[in-house]
């Protein structure tokens, strides 16, 4: 432990509005700070945070400008000190929190853009050190701080400097650290899975696809990712196999030719490309194929002898689709065995019929024996076994049972469930609450789970940063992180409750090694007494509680 | 548990020599077959094996041609079956093992090759489904089973089918899979660290330095090195860190450009996808980057000015010193940190002055802050502290004190020991027991240390294939697998250990958190009773010992 030098310069920055300037004190992170009033808001202030050394620890200000007139309103984060001790100011990102129009839950379906309203919400989170604030307008200033894994325990005591002209405030604040060690997201056992839309970021950065300037444009995006704790690579075996449910469809990785001979030739230097720049960013437990059986069944390839595109019309079970599919399969098998991927590869079904996936399952069987297997969709006892990685629909999740979830743990398989468009809670939709995103965690451990999986990590609308709504989906739907590496008030939320989750489950292992759980019994019972349906209102209570108390152990 | 229903025919292959064709029986993984004799060697018979989920298990059958003629022996390896449930042929690899030139122990130090005699040893395990047995001469046939991960427990019979021109014959074995899971080698915590020579294959495989063709070749080496839990990437900075300790030298992944107005251009293009290579193949948990303090104070870089190679001498604490380093330092730290790459990457030193150390280390300091350091050699406890990867040579590693390494372990670093030329025992040479190199990782569990580290994985001589002896090193102290992906007795037995040292650790964490111990403590016990002074003699006993105690609970 070290001294508190600074306990009592802080204390003289607590709350210190600069007058008749800006008026800036601390918010807290559940509040999505309001864009056109200067109301109070009668909401929880938090300067105090508790962390594990290897934390990521978020805080929110909230600023208002009350003047006539815009200001740009610069900060600046110091570093933060116990003693000697220092977690360095580079440690620090965030900044301010910009509005983007959203608007509310329908379920799915396809409508105009506006036909459920126009809102604005505050829910990207900037960088670059400052805002130009209009008149009368609040915002809120969001910040992460990564505490140091080597770091000595301690309460760190910091301040963000806020300027707004010629005049400035100082807002102190502290993060205790407490003697304990997270892992890094590598090492989290969370099986977080957010599918990435590398076609997304070409358009938006305006690069060649799989040129270098795309791969360099693509690896902020993916160490966001990574450290977040992501396990999977999103990897395409055809064109558009969601047809066109994003704005950018999703190409193939595999180039597929059929010679003038009849006979086929697959190429898979995009594909490696790909997978080698993904697990250079550090996600590299799965490679996640899609997909056998696409929304439509229409397969693209190059035909040698007419020099054109043509398209193939098969489905599972006909032998045209077995022919099709067995010969890439096997060429793929091989092409895997001989890079030493084949052990993290899987075949990836999503949300299509028994009946289809059987038939799907029985060529993979035949062509590629041994490859694994993975889904997104609802309960199929019949399939089960050969599912590695099984991703149930919140809505089906019930069909886990304990016994079931042991099983599959002891063989090594994956158990998540996930939310989409049809589930209004838990999810990360632009209006969600911020709660939500962390009780995602939270729920994979009531019931659990090894983790939760998203459709869509970046798949951005036309213009992401002003409007997060797209036709089919509930706003927000489609991304979670916004373009030049904008984080979001969503994005850091499920990051924290999936910290949360990685904490209790190494208490939890602790308490039993030392015989003697009844220090953590307290948690259990909260996540026992989880009612999913009631999480609209009581998420944030859960998650704080949750938080709160795990941090005191 | 599945029924044996081979149980019956398997008992009459049990030992089975063709009449005067070929004689084959059960050997065990202890012994070198020996070369010029028919001579019945009195040796232990293994045709049972016992293994986790998971885990990869070694087996030798003992082969001898008495005729006056060679023969070219092809075998086949069966599946094993186990009722209904299968282990694939697919999953067992070998062949014979073929004689390498070894010496004998002399230390280090400069010498004629042939200074310590020309012995022959068996330790190169082939493939490819035949060899050419001279007459009158016995082979070792060594092949490793990978049991599946996912496989049902029972015991799984199987056979190896031999055929000497029209004569066949068959040798029965088994394998027990006990219930328990051995995670896959990346989950491992043994921090194994072999040395890569890129170099070495480039030669060997007559291909052009970090071409397609290059990275093809190297890719099955790396997987086999990633199987046996690989942590770090030998990565280099510079031109020869180690001057010509190696038949191929390393070459530099950075080019150093010194323009013709003085400022310095650092490329990083090469060490980009070296890097990147080696985390495709699975080895991702540290790059460790040689060398600031080379075995010659001599730097090369190409000079604009002159269009030509030229080199700059300076020593650690000099200041053209700190200028050379700390300008690329910095420009590699940023490099580094925009790759994601900069918390895993390690500026390394090996056995180097502690003052030459204490002032590289001030220059990493001063210019990359936050850039973590390994190092392998003696024990300094002024550095101790900013030495995140610690390798202490195993004379010296008794300083590792209980509770230094406990220090170490809560801070998250790493503490290994090494063995090179200096140590007879516990090592790889090619005349070293095969025994101790299994051996290697139980040292590593009696002294509570986390790995291992050898300075040359595929160091490889002139001809790897036919003499192991270097100038100035023990025979075999170069490289411990061979051109072509050809395996060796030491490489197996190697990784064989470290999978002990893995159930172990697994074990004795269970037994904790069942609050019992009682029935691991006789293994550590066995672990407590180790004498490495009588390593020469013991390590057989202790490792059969260890594994068959483990095997059994």
């Amino acid at each position: 432990m070290c001294r508190n030098f600074f306990a009592t310069v802080v204390a003289i920055f607590a709350v210190m509005p600069l007058a008749a300037q800006l008026k800036a004190e601390w918010g807290n992170i559940d509040t999505r700070y309001p864009m056109n009033s200067t109301d109070e808001v009668k909401s929880v202030q938090v300067s105090k945070a508790v962390a594990w050394k290897g934390e990521r620890v978020n805080l929110q200000l909230k600023v208002v400008n009350p003047l006539p007139k815009e200001c740009e309103v610069k900060y600046v984060f110091s570093e933060l000190k116990c003693g000697k001790n220092v977690i360095p100011a580079a440690n620090i990102v965030g900044g301010f929190v910009e509005p983007v129009i959203t608007d509310r839950f329908i379920g799915c379906g396809k409508h105009e853009v506006d036909a459920y309203g126009e809102n604005l919400v505050a829910d990207r989170i900037t960088a670059g050190g400052s805002a130009v604030i209009p008149s009368g307008v609040s915002r809120g200033l969001w910040f992460t701080v990564q505490v140091p894994q080597d770091v000595k325990p301690g309460t760190y005591k910091g301040f963000v400097e806020l300027l707004c002209g010629s005049k400035k405030t100082k807002l102190g604040y502290s993060i205790k650290v407490l003697d304990r060690v997270l892992p890094a997201p590598k090492e989290w056992a969370f099986h977080l899975d957010l599918w990435q839309n590398p076609y997304a970021v070409a358009r938006v950065h305006k690069v060649e696809l799989w040129s270098k300037e795309h791969f360099d444009a693509l690896r902020p995006y993916m160490l966001k990712l990574a450290a977040g704790g992501q396990k999977a690579i999103t990897a395409t075996l055809i064109d558009r196999p969601w047809d066109g449910q994003t704005y950018d469809p999703f190409g193939s990785l595999v180039t597929w030719v059929k010679r003038a001979d009849g006979s086929w030739w697959y190429d898979f230097t995009i594909f490696d490309r790909w997978v080698e720049f993904m697990m250079s960013c550090g996600i590299d437990k799965e490679i996640t194929c899609f997909s056998m059986i696409p929304w439509k069944l229409s397969f693209r390839y190059y035909d040698q002898a007419t020099h054109s595109h043509k398209y193939i019309n098969c489905a599972p079970g006909e032998e045209a689709y077995t022919r099709f599919w067995g010969g890439m399969l096997s060429a793929f098998a091989a092409h895997l065995k001989e890079k030493g991927w084949f052990d993290k590869t899987f075949i990836s079904m999503d949300e299509r019929s028994l009946q289809q996936m059987q038939a799907a399952i029985k060529v993979i069987k035949e062509y590629a024996p041994g490859m694994k297997i993975s889904m997104a969709g609802n309960y199929h006892p019949e399939i089960e076994a050969d599912i590695h990685d099984y991703c149930l629909d919140v809505f089906a999740y019930g069909a886990y049972t304990p016994e079931l979830l042991a099983r599959r743990k002891a063989e090594g398989k994956v158990s998540t469930y996930y939310t989409c468009c049809s589930a209004e809670y838990p999810n990360v939709f632009t209006f969600s609450a911020p709660s939500d995103a962390e009780f995602i965690a939270l729920e994979a451990l009531a019931k659990g789970l090894d983790g939760y999986l998203r459709w869509a990590y970046n798949s951005w609308t036309v213009t992401p940063e002003e409007d997060s709504r797209f036709t089919a989906w509930p706003a927000g739907d489609t991304y979670i992180i916004y373009p030049f590496s904008a984080s979001s008030i969503r994005w850091e939320r499920l990051v924290q409750g999936i910290q949360q989750y990685e904490k209790y489950r190494i208490l939890l292992a602790e308490a039993k090694a030392n015989g003697d759980t009844s220090r953590i019994d307290a948690l259990g019972k909260l996540l026992e007494s989880i009612d999913i349906k009631k999480i609209s209102t009581d998420s944030e209570k859960i998650v704080n509680g949750f938080r709160n108390t795990l941090n005191n152990m």
